[in-house]
């Protein structure tokens, strides 16, 4: 699969570029959440409806898409959507309720309820994210991210129904009936395979894996059970589409990071609780490095967040491979002003890979 | 100050032992909450009143402290209270919300509510305290552990005015005002000084610092921000009383573990995310460990939680310097029969520093 016009497009982007670690004139910046609640003119255009249904209006979708790039500036811009919509899509029972999250009808509990998993037909199933990932690609001037959750961060919701604190319901699962933990995070590998795959071939340039939550797991834990799904994810994403970008984000995972780094994807996103100096080393020379300014400093005004912008710009060093971000995604409370100001500082004091060109 | 007569008692227990890195014939073994609502006869003994209603009257705190001993034969009791009862007792305004947690009706917002935090008197504004512990100190057979907050984890309940989900108001107050941020943690040191020397003179054999939520600052934060008043907590402690195990724990932690093992603590808690091989080597050799059981595996059955109570004794070596514990509190829904068997299997299996006596 050769990459669309639209995603070869961007080959040249800073953000692709430091995506491979290659050098880049100014580091790249993105924010995670970038398109929401935190700003004004998405609450006007995106109205008081179910978010569900916003994801399926490819106007609103392109629109809500492109708000932030034009606002702060950034370097790449994230479709917006959610990481349950291909499970919603199949007809699994999940709604995005306001200020809970998602939440399934019946949660998955037995191994009948596999039956109610099956493949992902993304131009049956999600023709509008299709459509709206193919509106945007000829618009936009950076490249669009595309994403999809990772295996136990979806498994997650559909087994405890829900945003959880302890996970005690999906960590029963993966050690209490580990045959059915597998088949189960194998369908869901699958339906995310699908959905990144067909946001690649209607012209994303790169996807994020959001496995959110893994960083719950114990190491051992994550290795035995998740990390496997993960790279064949990133495995057989490679085969379809070499050259890709592919980020692996979850937040609370400094002890995965060594882990998370052999999974395949080009890219491993650090929160706000690791230095990046740190994170580099655990992840590797071979692996770059996305994040990590803790977004709840966005909320202590803008001399705190540009002076914690410049702490994260200095750990991550000049060597090339970092495209900055949060270490989770924009809060809602947030002053779009202070994104504003530390896309500013990113991109007027941000040189990494500068002193690598030579 | 000396040992009172009942902490002087347990001085060549296991458990005492193993917070002093001493070796021991066997690995002592407590429970985070183990007194609490796993527990049938807590359930019937509690009734349904405000948990600060219990706290206060001490032949009741007496019976739930002691009810998990009983039960699951552990090596130490934890004194049954909370960390907010100091804030609390001096007039703060804080209650206990059933299923929710501490709600401060005033939160913490500025210079003027520092008069709102007046030194503890603990004869006069926790005397029910002090009663309990005298009970429990004449009557147990095993260390009693006192216990305060942290100084980050109460300044997140009161200046958020209950749990919180991304601590937003307390770091903005930490990186807005840092003058305010030091005179609040003084006062809350202060009042968890106090609280902690009051228990000691009561009978408490051992204390542990709960700064639970400490693990979601960044590492040059928690070092700047909230270790200085830490370690005054353990220095002064140290001054008044020379030798008393002292316990500093969080959840989440795994970066500032190095930290924390600098803040004076005999023993550093860890939660389930870091192998414990790997904890010992952050924290260094002059420090015990205590942990590191994943309480959401107790869900899964004896033959998981029995599994993993395997690999963390596997994983603490046989050096002396392991208390043998959850990585965080027991979560309610636990059965107390898979406690009562990882209590064994520590019992029978664990034995660290035995092969370090000679």
């Amino acid at each position: 699969m050769v990459p669309t016009p639209a995603a070869r497009r961007h080959q040249d982007s800073a953000f692709i570029r430091a995506c491979r670690s290659l050098p880049v004139p100014r580091v790249p910046v993105w924010f995670m959440r970038q398109a929401g609640r935190a700003l004004p003119e998405y609450r006007a255009a995106r109205g008081a409806g179910s978010i569900l249904d916003a994801i399926a209006r490819p106007d609103l979708v392109a629109e809500l898409t492109l708000q932030p790039v034009t606002r702060y500036g950034t370097d790449a811009a994230i479709f917006f959507s959610d990481i349950v919509v291909p499970a919603a899509a199949i007809g699994f029972g999940v709604d995005i309720a306001p200020g809970t999250g998602p939440v399934v009808e019946r949660p998955f509990r037995s191994k009948e309820d596999l039956q109610r998993l099956r493949p992902l037909d993304p131009e049956a199933d999600t023709p509008y994210v299709l459509e709206a990932v193919r509106l945007l690609a000829g618009e936009l001037a950076v490249p669009l991210i595309g994403f999809a959750g990772g295996p136990f961060t979806v498994a997650s919701y559909l087994v405890e129904g829900g945003p959880s604190r302890n996970f005690t319901k999906v960590k029963g699962l993966m050690h209490g009936d580990p045959a059915l933990w597998q088949a189960l995070i194998a369908r869901l590998t699958d339906l995310s395979l699908a959905s990144l795959r067909s946001q690649l071939d209607a012209g994303a340039s790169a996807v994020q894996v959001f496995d959110s939550w893994a960083g719950i797991l114990a190491p051992h834990h994550y290795e035995a059970l998740v990390l496997p799904a993960t790279r064949r994810l990133f495995g057989e994403l490679a085969d379809s589409h070499p050259g890709v970008p592919t980020i692996l984000f979850g937040v609370g995972t400094g002890e995965l990071l060594p882990l998370m780094a052999t999974a395949g994807s080009t890219v491993v996103g650090i929160d706000w609780r690791v230095p990046l100096d740190d994170a580099r080393r655990r992840v590797g020379p071979a692996v770059a490095v996305q994040g990590n300014l803790d977004p709840a400093l966005c909320l202590a005004g803008p001399e705190v967040a540009a002076a914690e912008t410049r702490d994260v710009l200095a750990r991550a060093g000049t060597a090339p491979g970092h495209i900055f971000n949060l270490g989770h995604g924009v809060l809602p409370e947030t002053d779009p002003a202070v994104l504003e100001h530390v896309a500013h500082v990113v991109h007027t004091e941000g040189v990494a890979g500068v002193g690598a060109t030579t």
